[in-house]
């Protein structure tokens, strides 16, 4: 019963009907005419063989289809996981060389392990720590780098780099070189997907398509420009004028292999790993938690780690590269009526097939295309309108974003993603650290008490009563401590300090620390420390250490019966 | 008046009078036989020749005297921060050569200008980052390395090592070579310190002396000891049997000098002058802090920064090491009387005396007893009992500090410090991450509304209201998304949810966007999204993003209301 739970297959499968099949095989027919151009681009964008895409869309899909618990998540290569994958693996090898190519597979191995036991151990809280400026800033910075690196395929020039002003700086260098055919190929076609996306799915509409059909159509664009562009360069012989096309790919199923378990490289690639893995992560729970919610389903992100971790793992074996759920992918997987994640299985079938028997065919796919095919889905996660919302609702919160998006456009995905995380982690950490406190008066005639400077009520110069707005813990123990001494030092009658305690959750042994400081101090000035409306497991807690025994006052259950017993 | 903050001695300076002046001198008087051993004995511990101790217990007392906040504090070498500054050099340069004092003051100034800096900019809220249990645990281990670190000054052998293990092993290798005066007069020393300290205040209090002079006598216990051990090894001139002694000091005051600036040993020493600086922040305010309260005085965390960072400085450039006020010397200052930090500026005084004229006589003080005044000093560190007291109160706080501990003695300060920090903060980020929640109901005929599960309360299967008893922010935003797409799974009549937001004080980007995307997931599903008890600040914030106009429902002010709306 137990186990079960780690395989959700056990929960569709066997109330598996032949209109959920059709379903889920229409969605995989789509999705494969989808998927092949995207397999072929991201491995490009990663530095890899093109096949590699293929391969990454196989095992993975089979093996989510077993693990995972979104219905209709789409998992196999995307666009910014290929670019961390190549700054990564590009720190331990040369692009093109089959120590990139083991460096690659180590990554994706060391990303399986990690989401899988992640997900075993309940870890999927860690990925909190991608707030959301962080992760949109990213995401969007890194959508600026890939179009940039895209840009050596559409002119057919030499440019490297991982980060922009490299980038730019190559590109300017190398812009004489440009080959006129490849340049006009990759123009075209990136007009034909942006008017293909901006316009075609109206027009097909208007001309008489259902609004289903031409949305479907729309999203198989990029299978046209291949098509097209491979025809072209064969027919013209292109190649041969300095096109770069794909090449020969060797067809077949992808070998399966271990990859090399060498400590040396695993130490320098974990860091990689981690960040593909939380990245990957974010993204594939916010695409599957939403499509869930459309059809009231709810997927477990705990087991969307194991799901996507044994996916890593299939790609790991299977000579492929890491994966993770895409976005536009899913969505089309969606709204094309999958039902199951079988109709992911059916989609690593169709690329069988393409692996089998469609590799011939794209020899003459100039790499200009699949330039193009990056350059449009990566531009759609540049999101400014983001980065302004973040701007007009918290300086703090934007301050965050812009240091993401600054430092990965400047120095590089990881140093990025690093930055932004410790930067909102270090903001969490300044807002908490003064909590919201104030000095309370009883409202007359009440049992009510209120701000003594918002609201006019009764005071006492040898009391004090102190509300703290917000769990104690480390980050405001010493806070606390200062707030008292403040107040000890310009209220110099003080008899009584009570701190009312009713919006404290939590006190942890810093906070424990620091009241215990602050009675031994009141204690030396002769001030009485109680406390009121203390909730009960932060009670519990304080009644294990015999917190009580050492203070110097009383602990009353309201805040009136400490007026009351203090006032009498 | 704006700069006269910068410079407390202009609150005190002005009102100083005759008895003041008396009080001050005679607690210099004190603290400065208690300073002079335990200063050569700090800049041994930290691997430099022993004058170097007296010159940083100069100019950084005359400056915190001028700068700093506290009115007893007494600053200078301290055994922890020694030990940091050791570690830190270490990895740049051999002890004993130029390079390596080199390094230490380049250590002491990054130290300086960080405290400064973050003093200006109002930083200190960044100690906060080590909570209790971390620099309890730091301390305990450094306490316990620093004790082992010295066994072969009591034995007369050559061992080294930064951490336990490597200490460990090396005296077991070289104890076959101890020398035996070497180590009679160091466990002589060590018994006899031992011995004052346990119980020598009780004897002389037995024999007729006041309690506060018997104090007093027994804190000048450590110059007894060397004056004695000195003593014995000149007239029986051990130092040609093997007993290592101070030998020749240069007598006369430290030259002035610019440290070098070398960006890449800079760069080499930034985080071990930053970690200095935060354990020496944190432990000078908490002695500050509690000595101020015994007279219901004050102190100013970011002046203290200042005031450190100042002393630092003048240390930089007067071949000093890195200094911060010490536990032990500050108690005795406070209890000898001293009334403003005057008292600091003549120990300043009393050093340079020390330092010009007595030099001459400790030639001969052994290694042995500087040894022994250091066991006696940390072994007072180590707090077994903080740990047992964190173990009772809460096992989360006791696994950050137990690693630290583990990690500071298996694989150094730095490692011990960071790990102990990062883990402290994910603690923080997991117990907020899943914060209290509870669906709430009606209590009849009242306007109460309580937890579903704990009280008998009205509902309604049209309706839940949600109420989370924490702040909204990137760590538990996603919490929120699930909590909500496993009510909306589970109540499958849901039309309409409350949000009841009285315990949320504030709600950053992530949070916003969690809302954002459930009140789309909402309104797929056909559920309106209300909010109810929205607090002042939080409704602001979230009115200048116009979160609210496109929420599928009604913003209520209190829980009621809403109840009777949806219920009407």
């Amino acid at each position: 019963m137990n186990l079960k739970r780690f395989f959700p297959i056990t929960e569709w499968l066997p109330q598996y009907r032949l209109d959920t099949l059709n379903q889920d095989m229409l969605a995989a027919v789509i999705v494969t005419i989808m998927l092949i151009p995207q397999s072929l681009a991201y491995a490009m964008l990663a530095g890899l063989p093109p096949e590699v895409g293929l391969y990454a869309s196989i095992a993975p899909l089979i093996l989510y289809a077993v693990f995972g618990s979104s219905r209709t998540l789409a998992v196999g290569p995307v666009a910014v996981i290929s670019l961390m994958t190549a700054v990564a693996a590009g720190q331990l090898a040369q692009q093109g060389t089959p120590e990139y190519i083991g460096a690659v597979l180590i990554l994706t191995l060391l990303s399986g392990l990690m989401l899988t036991l992640m997900g075993l151990l309940r870890l999927g809280f860690l990925a909190n720590f991608l707030s959301h400026p962080v992760i949109s800033g990213f995401i969007t910075a890194s959508g600026i780098i890939i179009a940039a690196s895209q840009l050596k395929h559409l002119f057919g020039v030499q440019i490297s780099g991982h980060h922009l002003p490299e980038l730019l700086m190559s590109l300017i260098h190398e812009i004489q070189h440009t080959n006129t055919p490849t340049l006009l190929l990759g123009l075209a076609s990136l007009l034909f997907l942006y008017a293909t996306r901006a316009g075609l799915q109206s027009l097909l509409v208007k001309i008489g398509l259902n609004h289903y059909l031409a949305g479907m159509l729309t999203k198989t664009a990029p299978i046209l420009a291949v098509v097209i562009t491979t025809w072209i360069t064969f027919h013209y012989r292109l190649d041969l004028q300095g096109v770069a096309v794909v090449g020969q790919i060797p067809s077949g199923l992808p070998s399966l292999s271990l990859p090399s378990i060498d400590p040396g490289m695993w130490q320098q690639l974990w860091m990689g790993a981690l960040l593909i893995s939380l990245v990957g992560f974010v993204e594939s729970v916010s695409v599957g938690q939403t499509l869930a919610a459309k059809r009231r389903q709810r997927i477990d992100p705990d087991q969307e780690l194991i799901g996507l971790g044994a996916s890593n793992l299939g790609a790991a074996i299977s000579s492929g590269m890491p994966v993770t759920g895409g976005f536009s992918r899913s969505v089309v997987n969606f709204d094309a009526g999958a039902q199951t994640p079988a109709a992911g299985a059916f989609t690593a079938l169709g690329i069988i097939f393409a692996t089998l028997w469609l590799t011939p065919l794209i020899a003459y796919l100039p790499l200009a295309t699949l330039a193009a095919t990056i350059i449009v889905a990566v531009l759609s996660l540049v999101d400014f309108k983001a980065i302004l919302h973040t701007y007009h609702y918290s300086g703090s919160d934007f301050s965050a974003m812009l240091a993401t998006i600054l430092v990965t456009l400047g120095a590089g995905v990881e140093a990025g993603i690093i930055v932004g995380v410790l930067l909102s982690i270090l903001i969490h950490l300044y807002r908490t650290s003064r909590p919201h406190s104030a000095i309370i008066g009883r409202v007359s005639g009440t049992e009510h008490f209120r701000n003594i400077d918002r609201h006019s009520v009764e005071t006492n110069p040898g009391i004090a009563i102190l509300r703290v707005d917000e769990s104690l813990y480390f980050a405001n123990a010493r806070y606390l401590e200062d707030r008292v001494a403040a107040l000890v030092k310009h209220q110099s009658e003080l008899k009584h300090l009570v701190l009312a305690c009713q919006a404290i959750n939590h006190i942890d042994a810093s906070a424990l620390e620091s009241l215990e400081t602050i009675n031994e101090r009141l204690k030396e000035a002769d001030i009485c420390l109680h406390f009121a409306e203390i909730k009960g497991p932060v009670m519990d807690r304080l009644n294990n250490v015999k917190f009580f025994d050492h203070i110097n006052g009383r602990v009353f259950l309201s805040t009136f019966d400490a007026w009351k017993y203090l006032t009498h």
